[in-house]
Parts: C-alpha cells; structure tokens; sequence
C-alpha cells in the first residue's frame, strides 16, 4: 500500500495549507505561518502520488510523454488539508500532501539533514571525537552525534569496541556496505613478509589517502585497533581541506596548478594494475573543495608536457610540505578496542614508523562509501519523523 | 629484489639510446631510431629506480624534501645501455632502464593500452559483439578483444557460460573485484513478491543507468541469463554517450543544461534513503562527455529554483525522449547462458515488460568497477610484454 505521500519517508504536518490559487502554470499556496510556495505544473504532475508503484514507490510517469499544454484548470484544499489539482486534459486529479508539498517547497527547503564540512587544524582540534560503543547503540541522539562528526570532522574515533574484526563488522552494520578492493573486504593492517603496499611495512607513512589509483576514491576508512603495544606507530590525520583552503588563500597559482592539472597514480602488484590520472584537489560547483588526491608513495611517472614538470612540483612540493607539518596534524595514539573512521576523500591519515620487536602492531581495517553514511543519517530522521507522526496520531 | 626498472612491470628494449647530454636542469637523449626524448631533473631524481621500496616496489623519495638546487652533474650510458645520471650535491648515481625510459618518454607515449570509447546507435550496430567463454579463458587475444569491446562499445555478450551464480563469479573473477551494493553482492533480477525496485518486478524499464541515485554509480554492469523463457522481456541498450553527442550537435542550450544543473536521484526503502544531485551528464577535461545519470524511475522531487523547473523539464524531455527513439537502441533477447556486461556509465539499459505466466526469466547481476577492468588490459599487455622479454632472453 502506497502511503498518501507516495514514498516510504514521513512527513508530519507542521504546518497546514491556508489558501491556493492557479493560473494555469503554476500553483501558489499560502501557509498557516504566512509561509508562500509556487510549484510549477510540470513539477507538479511528475511528482503526482498516484503515479507512482504502489510497492517499490518509484515514480511511473514517463517524462518522455509529458504534456507542455496539460494545464491546471483548478485547485482546492481538501477536508484533510491536501492541496488537489485537476488537470486541463486529463480525467485525473493530483492530490498532495501539505507535509510531502512543505518538505518539498524549495524556496523554504530545510532539507539539511546532512551537515556541512567544517574544516579544522591543530589549534581549533587537538583529537578526533570519540564516542562509546554503547551509547551509539542504545542512544539515537548519540548515534546522530557520531555520524554527524563523521560528516562535518571527516573522522571520529569509537571507543570500547570489540577489538577484533568482528567488532569492526558490528561498526560497519551500523553504517552501510563495505566496499571490497583489491586489498580485501577487510584488510590487516600489520608489519607483514613480503607486502604489497607500503602500509604493510614498519615504514613511516607520509599524510595520503588511500587508493588515490582508483578512479573512485574510497570514501570512508575504518582502522580498528586491535593491538597496539610497539613503540612509535602513532597515527596522525591532517585535514586536507583546510591545507587546500590555505593554498587558496596564499598562493592562488599553486591551487590553480593543483586543481587543473593531473597526476599519474599508480598501485601494481604482481597480479594488479591500477592507475588514475586526476588533479590532486577537485574542485565542485562554485569552487567548493570537493576532494584531495593525496600518496607520495602511489605516483607513477608524472606524463605531463616538459614545461609542465617543474611548476608541477614545486606545487606539489608545497602542498606535501604543507601537509607534513605539525600545525595541521592531529597525533594520538590509537588503542586496542578504538575504531577510527575518517573521511578518506578529504582527511588525510599518515602514521609514525614502528618497531616490531617492541611489541604487537594490528589494525584491521575496511572502506564504506560516503553515501551509506548519508542513508544512515536520513534514516535516523525518518525514524524521529515517524515518531513524531506516531506520538500525534496517539494524542 | 627490485628489478632494474623499479617496477613489477616489464620494459623490452626497442630502441637503444645513441647519445645524451645535460645543461644540469635536463637530459636530452637520442635514440637508435632517430626519436629525441627531453628529461627534467626534478622528474629524473622523483623517479629514481633506486629510491624504491624493495618489495612494495612504491617509491620512497618524499618529494616534501626535493632540492631544487639538485642538479645533474653529468650522464653518460653504461654498457648495459642504461642512462646514468650523476647528481650534483648527492653522492648519489640514477641509473635508468632504456625500455622503461622510453616507455615513460611523454612526448613518445605510446601508453594506450586503455582504448577510447567509440559511440554506436543501431545504424551501425546490431548487437552486442559476442564471444565464447571458453575461447575468452584460452586465448589471450579473445580475452584481450572481449575486454576491449567492454571500453570500445561500452558493451558485450559473453556466450556459453554456466547458467548459473556459479558462471557470473568466474567472469568476475577474470575482471576484478566485485562491487556489493545494499541491493547485494550478487542480485536476482525475477519479478518479486514486494519488490524494492522496478527491476524486480515484470514492468518495462525504460533505458536507464543503475543506481544514479549513488555518489559513484556502478562502473560495469554484469547480467548473466540464467532463464529466460517468458514473452517478453527483450534486452535494450542505448549508447547513452550517442545521444549526448546528438543534443551537443543539435540542441547545445539543451546540452548546456543537462550538463550543468544537477537533478535530484534517489532510491529509498524501509531501510534505506540514497540520493544524489548530479547533472544528467557529466563532462571532463576539454569537454569530453565522461557519464550519463539516467534514471526516470529513480529520481526524487526536483529541487530548483523555480525559473529553472521549466527548462529542466523540456530538456529532460528530449533527453528522455531520444533515448526511447528506435535509432539509438540495440534490441535483442538475452539467452540462457548469455552474460551481457555493459559500463553502467555510458550505456543505458532498459527491457520490455514481460509475462511471467508464460515462463521464467531470471538473470543474476553484480557491478565491477571499470578500474578493475583497465587493471585486467594492463595485466594482458604486461604478460604480453614479459613473453617479449623471456623469448629474446632465450635467443
């Protein structure tokens, strides 16, 4: 059974639908808070509710057959307080929700369920957030917290969890699908005979993102800690938007070479070949910082034209020196039962060399996509939105 | 033990270098063909084949610490034919492989092991080009043919496999990694008691791409017909890169649009909430088209500003439209053994709706990221290289 709404989500009438009115093309309504919405016909009839599977709840209409000349001929507020619209050429009548229509009202759009980035170095954070295992599980509102940390951080460090890969697995099915990669579904992450990467070594490893040779970048890192007991082996992540930011701010020609011109990455194995070709900071709509390509130790020979080379790297040396200095770093020592997560597209990791004689070193660790989190979070606020619906429907 | 390039990979020599020479910023280099190669020293000393991690094979040198006042001293060629490159403040000899040189000379690359894309509508193309599974497992030409249709046309039927879960996961396996999304690992396309999507259940699907509604949507589609006995129900591909390319000729205001303002995609369930804004498609460096996101059945309600709903809704139309029109579209039917793959990225997919009381149609899906396939091309041709090396080795 359809929802009146059409899809799966909840939609509590806060406020309700005063007045509407047509020309034909648009509607326009009035709100009990004096609020005002204009909702275009084409819009409106694409998103009709009956025209929609009654059990997947994806739309049906086929915008291909869209009517230009079907008009609105007239609209009116029902008993329930639904906007309903009947249509110039068709023997059909759209009726619509005042919470769906509310929620959907661009022009008052709070559909902010997903927080910004804020970007930090060593003097405005000093540690990731950490939360307990147990809170995260029993309490939404920490749960929420924790994934928003996620979100506007790019890390966070999870506390009292089982230290061992099952404990990890618990982690992951709070959030969403584990990517699998040439790696493994999940990888260990210790001093190991004859490794294929240099994390796999006793090696101190210079701020990166992992796998910048793939075309997509993994989007969240998990790094449980399972065993910690070495000298050295601190962990250490600098946020690379707020270095990207800086290179903005002080050497404009720098940034534009970082955020035009590709790099060669590269990771082979005796059995892989994994290469990609991108700038090292990718820039979104109206410039937004988007993304960082960051691992000294993944390049391939840089193919570039000859005049190229040398602007080449001296940006990148800034950008690698900016990158390795202390007033960007957060460095702290993971302990056994930690799980940190960051945001592998924007938070570069790096960690201190170690020394296997002095003890045990063994992280386990696993990538999931950036848009499982985001399902995660609006999955929260759908089930407080039910539960908003539900508490009003018993009053 | 690190070779003498560095690298896993395997460099034959073609051409010998004749001569070389420095100003101590860069090597000019001639070779037995007559080709000139120019060499920039921060290149030279970033790429020395010693600075490389015994085992990982990555390099080593942190770029953080390059002297720009490192030059080069002089070269000279060894007896081995090998370019030596002595620096000036580093009591330190580069000593450059000549196949490796020339492979990496940028003004020579011949690094096409990645073919392009080469677009099709059903004027000239039938079918998918279609090969047997055993000649793809013997025949390393076959398998490099069958791998290339995949970046060429974008798509291809594998025939003769095992009909059976069994037979997907030993392509799989000849590719990459497979990627798992919430809809699983591996996904049984059948009509469903309360399906999730529209795939699961016996409606037409207009041509699309799966899972727009992801941050990265999948690279490689894999369909493998286990049965397929109904009326109904035929395959369609559309080279969705066709039909952007005939809006671009045609329509460039239209073009403009579905290129630079995103529309909103999303796919929810009782569990759950996947959405991303993206335009429908994606251009790259110098305007190249790069991906289409199409979806009709897959999208949530638009959020634009309102002057814009209008044009976004004629363009999506004739998008939408074009992409329904007999011209693009490859129509055939999917038989039992036959494993259509297809980059989810460019071409669209689409069915006819199907009876299922006139028998069973069950294919079994999964997705693989392109990159795994560029990594399975660049292994053929590093195999092919390494045969080169052994056989002139045994002369």
């Amino acid at each position: 059974m359809v929802n009146e709404t059409g899809d799966f989500d909840f939609y509590p009438v806060e406020h309700s639908i005063s007045c509407s009115s047509t020309d034909g093309k648009k509607v326009e309504i009035e709100w009990s808070d004096g609020h005002q919405s204009k909702f275009h016909f084409l819009w409106l009839r694409d998103n009709c509710p009956c025209c929609i599977h009654p059990e997947t709840r994806e739309p049906l209409f086929n915008v291909a057959s869209i009517d230009e000349d079907q008009l609105i001929d007239s609209t009116s507020i029902t008993e329930e307080g639904f906007l309903e619209v009947i249509w110039s050429k068709e023997s059909h009548v759209s009726c619509f929700h005042p919470g769906w229509l509310r929620t959907n009202c661009f022009l008052d759009i709070s559909n902010k369920s997903i927080p910004e980035a804020v970007t930090w170095d060593s003097n405005t954070k000093k540690k990731p957030n950490s939360f307990n295992w147990d809170e995260i599980i029993s309490n939404p509102e920490t749960e929420r917290e924790w994934l928003f940390s996620l979100v506007e951080d790019g890390c966070c460090i999870t506390k009292n969890v089982e230290p061992s890969k099952d404990g990890l697995i618990q982690i992951t099915k709070r959030i969403g699908v584990v990517r699998e990669t040439n790696f493994g579904l999940f990888f260990n992450v210790e001093a190991k005979t004859g490794p294929d990467t240099a994390a796999y070594t006793e090696i101190e490893l210079p701020p990166h993102t992992d796998l910048p040779t793939r075309e997509y970048q993994p989007g969240l890192q998990l790094l449980h800690c399972l065993k910690n007991s070495v000298k050295g082996g601190e962990s250490i992540l600098v946020d690379g938007f707020r270095v990207a930011e800086e290179i903005r701010s002080k050497e404009p020609e720098t940034f534009n070479l970082l955020t035009t011109v590709p790099w060669d990455f590269g990771n082979r194995s005796t059995v892989t070949d994994y290469r990609w070709k991108a700038p090292m900071i990718t820039l979104g709509i109206e410039g937004k910082i988007e993304e960082v390509r960051v691992g000294n130790f993944l390049r391939v020979p840089l193919q570039v034209d000859f005049e190229l080379v040398e602007p080449m790297y001296k940006a990148y040396k800034l950008f690698e020196t900016l990158n390795q200095e202390d007033r960007f770093k957060l460095n702290f020592r993971l302990e056994e039962g930690e799980c940190l997560i960051f945001d592998n597209r924007r938070v570069l990791h790096a960690r201190n060399s170690f020394d296997s004689s002095t003890g045990e070193r063994h992280f386990c660790g696993c990538y999931i996509e950036r848009d499982e989190l985001w399902s995660a979070i609006r999955m929260l606020d759908r089930r407080n939105r039910q539960k908003i619906i539900n508490s009003s429907s018993n009053e």
